[in-house]
């Protein structure tokens, strides 16, 4: 160990799948010195390989460092990981995917075993962690003190960013963010399909869809939040529900013609539909938002 | 009129709604001696002031020029339009949205009439119309000898791309991106949703999810594009249908604790179950748009 090494912080990690490992690598390859602990131990032992301080159960991981960074499963996984560990004094970072709701409560019952709590939601793959070009990044919510004592040490695997002390947070925009993905992906799916049958290469077809996408989203989400902000759904609009809801007959009619279900674009024309005979035509396509809610 | 403006290739145009108003301003802009009919006459008035000229009916118009551009309301119009002009020798581009099955149909009947056909989709709104730098263009599909004779011409509103010479495929790409654009507009509800009745501003919230949406896209619709041309749906899979299909229940149990309707998520996940309990969890999602084959 050389001084330099010995001066970054220490770091516990509890949780060695595919993300965890990917985590620790980033830490080990910055000159962190990191306990890890794994339910099933065969998966430490690459790590310990690479320089890591393997622990004999979670309870030692867990007291070997005052940072303990947290990325199981799901949440029931991280109830079971810390069942009986002594959390007082401890700084508790869950990276683990949960819902905004659990994410809530194991805050509640983290600080109410004497630790600090910071939840996390990671937007990156594996591949993507301890690569700062690849653009991944981790949504933190929860102690603010927690953050900013160790907002360098969490920047190592993946970019930051900081979205209110309210622990369900960043949950909430993790999975915001890959709802709406999911949604694209239904959107490419349908696409795919529509040429599936036809002449058309879809290697060919892959820059023109990605880059349309692409050049739509920026524009439309920006309105999109403006209008909920003001509540005014008619300022800036392009082309209005009225002229949106007339074209939609042409895209089914088009999946019917090209022997494609309609089933994951009918659900959106049908807002547009029942959002126009309660609006105007004139507004933009936000009232869909608040359909959602009712 | 300067012998420079004579130079340009005439144009007539059928229909000055707003998107035909938007292309005929183009082409004057650029000096094309410009013919337009409208069925409501009294929106030619503002373009003849500009300097077109107003034929007294469609078989004028026609008759003025031998490049006749068509950009009505659907298909319906198209027919309407063209019932009984002569198309003898005339070069046809219907720049009108369609079906590819309509647009085939409309290929079949203005051939026959001795006409050359090109069927086009636009891929902008009209104030892109004209603006270069606005990224807008426009998809063409039919006679090759027609667009490479008029490809200058049809340059001069929005980019080109030729697209094949089967008279339905412009419309076939016109469809699919704007079907996969109002995928991506049913996840940006939905994300809008998630966050709407939470202390999140919706116009710091947008960055975040456009740039989500964008950086996810090129990859994804890359990698089914080669999936899908390959026919083996696990090369390059970053994160498997097994687990992708394991996280959705933190989203349609994130979703309920909102108060937000899963309508538009829903589908998708089924279809992702569908396909694991058939197929392999290794997979990429690829294997949901052969799902939506049958
Ligand atoms: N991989 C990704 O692309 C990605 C991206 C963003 C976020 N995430 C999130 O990161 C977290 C970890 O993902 P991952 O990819 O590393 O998952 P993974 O490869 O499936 O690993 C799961 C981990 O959880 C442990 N675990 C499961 N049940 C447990 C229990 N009852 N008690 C203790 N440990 C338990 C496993 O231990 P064993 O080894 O003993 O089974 C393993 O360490 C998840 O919440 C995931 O949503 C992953
Ligand atoms: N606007 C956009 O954002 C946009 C974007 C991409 C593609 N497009 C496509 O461009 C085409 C035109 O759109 P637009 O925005 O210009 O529509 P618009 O403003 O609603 O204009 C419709 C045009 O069609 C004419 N028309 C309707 N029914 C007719 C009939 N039976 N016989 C003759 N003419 C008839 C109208 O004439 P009257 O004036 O007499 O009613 C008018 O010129 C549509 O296919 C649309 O899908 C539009």
């Amino acid at each position: 160990m050389t001084a330099h090494t010995n001066a970054k912080t220490p770091v516990t990690l509890l949780g060695l799948g595919a993300m965890g490992t990917a985590l620790a690598r980033a830490w080990l390859a910055a000159g962190h010195p990191l306990t890890v602990w794994n339910r099933t131990a065969a998966r430490a032992e690459a790590l310990a390989a690479e320089g890591a301080t393997v622990a004999p159960d979670a309870a030692a991981a867990v007291a070997a460092n005052d940072l303990v960074i947290v990325c199981l499963l799901d949440d029931a996984s991280v109830g079971a990981a810390l069942d009986g560990v002594d959390l007082t004094g401890k700084d508790v970072v869950d990276l683990t995917t949960t819902t905004p709701a659990q994410a809530r409560a194991r805050a509640a019952s983290v600080t109410s075993r004497g630790a600090r709590h910071l939840d996390g939601g990671i937007m990156a793959v594996p591949p993507m962690i301890g690569v700062p070009e690849a653009g991944g990044y981790v949504f933190y919510s929860g102690s603010p003190e927690l953050f900013e004592t160790y907002r360098h040490v969490l920047a190592v695997p993946a970019g930051t960013r900081f979205v209110g002390s309210d622990p369900g947070h960043a949950a909430l925009h993790d999975v915001a963010l890959l709802s709406a993905m999911y949604g694209m992906f239904a959107g490419v799916a349908h696409a795919f399909a529509l040429i599936r049958k036809e002449d058309v290469d879809p290697v060919a077809f892959a820059p023109l869809l990605s880059e349309w996408i692409s050049a739509m989203a920026g524009p439309h989400v920006t309105r999109t939040a403006d209008q909920l902000k003001s509540g005014d759904y008619t300022t800036n609009v392009v082309s209005n529900l009225g002229m949106q809801t007339a074209g939609t007959p042409t895209f089914l009619s088009t999946a019917r013609g090209q022997g494609v279900s309609p089933e994951l674009l009918a659900p959106y024309f049908d807002l547009m539909r029942r959002r126009l005979a309660e609006g105007s035509p004139e507004e933009d396509l936000t009232g869909v938002v608040d359909l959602l809610l009712r």
